[in-house]
């Protein structure tokens, strides 16, 4: 393992996320899927073949904690968490006893890449879902892996299961997740890995711009889609609980807090009390993970104290829009 | 002139500012003050003799701007004005036609301080007085500075001058800025280069107790100390004006904004207001200086686009405990 430490930033350029992962799908009955490898392995849904790989830090793996509980397939898709803080190699396991996955039985993320891909040449990310008897990392698509908890994994969902995707929102929150990926999941990363002053402000003023229009639009609807919780209130969320703890400085997202939008903020602590979601926020380990791993941002790696996130409990008042969608 | 970046944060060590200023003072009718150098020249209190140089990015020297606008003292000591960002040598005058002061005719503030110490080993700071005729400088200690402009230049005043040192407060007033010094004034700093956890945990903590303290005390004062506009004032809004701007974010003083705090927003909002504070603020320079010199802390040199300064011209409602005191 090298000791070389990462660089979050590249001077003089934008922000170009790698969106290149490993296309697999786990589908119901092993059905070719419609969208992946044409040819490769088939991964069928199955109780307990599998680990889902998910740093709790990490807002694209939040999503995938989320959608877990959400659906309730805690009993048949099993987590593993690696550790806010690593170095470029790979996540790990540090929080594990002696740093060893219990179930996988290994230290570092990467050798699940590794076992199926030798040498695997591109970032070691999370959520990365892994098959348990091979310790071959199967996926690590994260839009696809939420995406197919809810269709795939229908028949292990619990009864009471919201329904993420209603056929008929389908189009509109497509649109709406495009613009909430774009601009704001990735849109402050945009922000914080800007190699010039230029390319910071074409994605601080892009990202206002997107988070003034979600304000407008959760003022009178009390989630994304009107009264139904779906996908796009839960790819929306892992960005807000971020927000404050992190983004707001680390990134220079600081027009202003998410405390001082009130629809957002309230939108925010609605979602953050509704089972499924609250409990898979770690502000300490959000905070820890930007703080020490991006150090070509912040050299000290000294993490802030602050802010205090006992607001997150607080009253929202979101009762008036409508009844619960969870 | 190094091209070395300079280095604000010291691994492993608490932040330990250097205290040891140029002692000399200007004095009424070039009377041998009771503070300062006991041998050395004597320099009189004169109009027109002397140029402060202040940037006002700093706030050390923001005090001086402000005190001489309170005491009506702009016809009789004139001002230079360094630009926000400088090279690890010294402040210059980048802003200035051709880059050169028109009074002084030096381009780096350093040229003042080798023209009476060659080499002058110390960090070039501001503010600092200089001696027009020779171009020496004559001291750059900042807290008399602004003891002086009050004490020395009493002839000079405007009539309706402030009593910025009320001599029956003295004693509690000095109380309250030595603590607004050690843990907000210079609290801050401690927080932003501390050189390890626990050394920025324990400035954030004291930073957090203090900054308590004074939104307790001035909930029913209108000034600190009571209903006087005092030099205390003048000390702790140059911390409170750089809060939001810089503080919070670029030196981790983040349990929450300025903005959050009611009685300290109120206030800070209520001198900024108040003739002789708001003219000397520029929020553009004062991040310009921080988020570009301090390199170590902000690699990539990027300034934020925030926070939204507009809130700073908002009523303050402070006049219900009692009349103003400029």
């Amino acid at each position: 393992m090298s000791e070389e430490k990462p660089t979050f930033i590249t001077a003089g350029e934008e922000f170009d996320r790698d969106m290149t992962y490993i296309p697999d799908r786990i589908t119901h009955e092993a059905r070719k899927p419609e969208h992946g490898p044409v040819e490769g392995e088939l991964w069928p849904v199955e109780p307990g073949r599998y680990r889902l790989v998910a740093a709790p830090a990490c807002p694209w793996a939040n999503r995938s904690l989320i959608v877990r509980a959400l659906l309730g397939l805690e009993d048949v898709l099993s987590v593993g968490l690696p550790a806010p803080t690593h170095g470029p190699a790979s996540w790990n396991f540090d929080l594990d006893p002696g740093g060893v996955d219990p179930v996988l039985g290994i230290h570092e993320l990467r050798e699940a890449y590794d076992a199926r891909f030798p040498d695997y040449p591109r970032g070691i990310t999370v959520p990365a879902v892994v098959e348990v008897a091979s310790g071959h990392v199967v996926t690590n698509d994260f839009p696809w892996i939420t995406h197919d908890l809810f269709f795939e994994w229908r028949d292990h969902h619990r009864p009471d299961a919201p329904d993420l995707w209603p056929d008929d929102l389908r189009e509109e929150m497509e649109e709406v997740m495009d613009r909430v990926f774009t601009d704001v999941n990735n849109g402050v990363y945009r922000c914080g890995f800007a190699g010039s002053q230029a390319a910071y402000e074409r994605a601080y003023d892009r990202l206002w711009a997107a988070l003034d229009w979600l304000e407008e639009r959760l003022t009178d609807r009390r989630y994304l889609m009107g009264d139904r919780l779906t996908e796009a209130d839960v790819r929306l969320f892992t960005t807000l609980a971020r927000f404050d703890a992190v983004y707001h400085s680390h990134f220079k997202c600081n027009r202003n807090k998410l405390s001082e939008m009130p629809a957002l903020w309230g939108y925010a602590r609605d979602l953050f009390q509704t089972r499924g979601f609250g409990e898979t926020v770690d502000f300490e380990q959000i905070k820890q993970h930007y703080y020490v791993v991006q150090s070509d941002l912040n050299p000290s790696g000294i993490v802030p104290k602050g802010p205090d996130p006992s607001g997150w409990a607080s009253p929202h008042g979101r009762e008036r829009l409508g009844p619960s969608g969870a």
